[in-house]
């Protein structure tokens, strides 16, 4: 498979847990690539002297595997100055340009998958960008509306899929109201089908409200939204719920099922980060690319420093490469 | 200590892991007395052959120390049949008087701490109650408008507050804004000294929106209200935040503190039951009496199996010895 990796904040940890992981590769025929910037990989390859050969590369046809050594590099855009730790909006630019020129070469069918290291929102801010994070600025690019935010932990194979991402507690409910909550649980099915290679998956979905209402006792939209929704579901699909969010966790249920709706943010990532550790890797599903990140942030505080890992940036590269494996079997299936 | 246990909802695990508990504290010099029926407690005993010694007494000064083999029972009612796992108005009637009665014996100081088995909630519905749990009828008879609600693993140490505790996700914002958080943290703080030993707190607080709203990019809870309530507060007590919640407890910071305060009932209980599995004590803070129950419900669907660990509400007889030691220490010295 041809992985392309999107930089990510130049000031961040992205570059370092690159160059990390592709230490880790050894004598892999899988082939990466970066988008990004030739001198900020040079710069943290000697600043922390780590052992990589890098090569600028005029186009992604020149990647080459892995047991070859060498880190093809392809130059989106090259920095005035490296900082370590700083938001600038340089960075944000040069960090959002890495990106929609991956994501360009995976469309393209040039590379297999995408995988993100992190971005600063207050610098993709300062440069401009609206989105707050890579999946709804992949989505724009795409064409597609709502693309749907994943979490997958390859240790415990806990999956947990979020109805609703980056929005304030206060527009949940309205959201759980009027999104097409049954186009996203079969639009999830579908995606684990291709993506995970499950013939049937097993979805359970949280209630939105504490204990799921109690039965209406504390709010209402698991009566009015979402058990309705389970049920027209369940004449074709595995789905089950909606379950109380805290009981569901505590007593271990997540391990009877392929995945874990929750319906905001918090609900779903608390018991991930938890029970996940540094092996946590986040999936965009629903895109017509490839797409997995590592689960943590740009890591300011620590970038330039060599003690970021690259646990999960390498997790998440193995599983682009297994979801891209995947949909060309699925293809060749349907051929 | 003399501790009593009000007995729960009599079709649920309560009356069993009552005299499962019993049992293990052996030759203890501590006192229980069991606040609901005699004919319940037998008939579990009989059914689960536990070979627990009962005696029915008129008045709680009858109650004796564990060692001397005999689990005293005040009877507040004697139902007329008892139906494991079935929800019934008589259940839940049985059940919240069985609390009045127990809180009333800790509060004109017969007993030391109330300690409470499982209630049903729709059982308590159907008996007239409008309460949605123990906390919020504890807060009614007593004259407490708002108790916290605090759960606690021994085990680890871990201590979560709740600052909104079974309302609908739809009012959590509103609440937040409006509640006073100041003086929730102030009451917080003195209550860990006076229940708990702690001479100077460590409080963290949670944001309320995802990454604790990222600077302001989704929701302003944070910056409008939580803090500039910590600011306020901060030259007095040690309280830090808000911190983004998965990633505080993705990341183990909470091991830093002496409690995390959660703002929305699922943001706490979510990593809480994740975390203790079932060493998990519930503590109802800021009343005039000692109150601890297990973290777990009534269990109707293993009631009178004889299959319920007895594990959390033994944890929970143990906190509330603690504490209700930690409150004399603490009364002793002010003399």
């Amino acid at each position: 498979m041809r992985i392309v990796w999107s930089m990510g904040d130049p000031h961040g940890i992205g570059p370092e847990i690159i160059l990390k992981s592709f230490l880790t590769f050894g004598g892999s025929t899988h082939s990466f690539l970066v988008a990004g910037s030739y001198a900020v990989l040079d710069y943290y390859r000697k600043a922390l002297d780590l052992p990589v050969k890098l090569k600028l590369v005029a186009s992604a046809e020149e990647m080459t595997p892995v047991r070859a050594g060498i880190l093809a590099v392809l130059s989106i855009a090259e920095p005035d100055d490296i900082r370590p730790g700083t938001i600038s909006s340089e960075a944000g630019l040069l960090a959002m340009k890495s990106i929609a020129a991956a994501a360009q070469l995976c469309h393209s069918g040039v590379c297999d998958g995408l995988v993100t290291a992190p971005i600063h929102k207050e610098a993709v801010a300062l440069a401009g960008y609206t989105e707050t994070g890579h999946t709804s600025f992949l989505g724009r690019i795409l064409g597609v509306p709502s693309p749907t935010m994943m979490f997958f932990d390859p240790l415990s194979e806990l999956r947990v899929a979020l109805a609703t991402i980056h929005e304030p507690i206060e527009k949940v409910p309205g959201l759980i109201r009027t999104m097409n909550l049954q186009a996203f649980l079969s639009n999830l099915a579908e995606s684990l089908k291709s993506d995970f290679d499950l013939s049937a998956p097993r979805i359970a979905v949280l209630g939105l409200n504490p204990h799921a209402s109690d039965g209406g006792v504390m709010g209402n939209e698991e009566q009015e939204i979402i058990r309705p929704c389970i049920e027209r579901l369940s004449s074709h699909l595995r789905v089950e719920g909606p379950f109380p969010a805290d009981g569901f966790f505590g007593a271990g249920m997540y391990r009877h099922y392929d995945i874990v709706v929750a319906m905001y943010h918090d609900q779903g990532l608390l018991p991930f980060k938890v029970l996940a550790f540094d092996t946590g890797v986040n999936i965009t599903l629903g895109l017509p690319i490839v797409r997995t990140s590592p689960d943590h942030g740009t890591g300011f505080d620590i970038a330039g420093k060599g003690k970021a890992s690259p646990r999960s940036f390498r997790e998440s590269a193995l599983v682009a490469i297994t979801i891209a494996q995947n949909r060309i079997k699925k293809t060749v299936h349907k051929l």
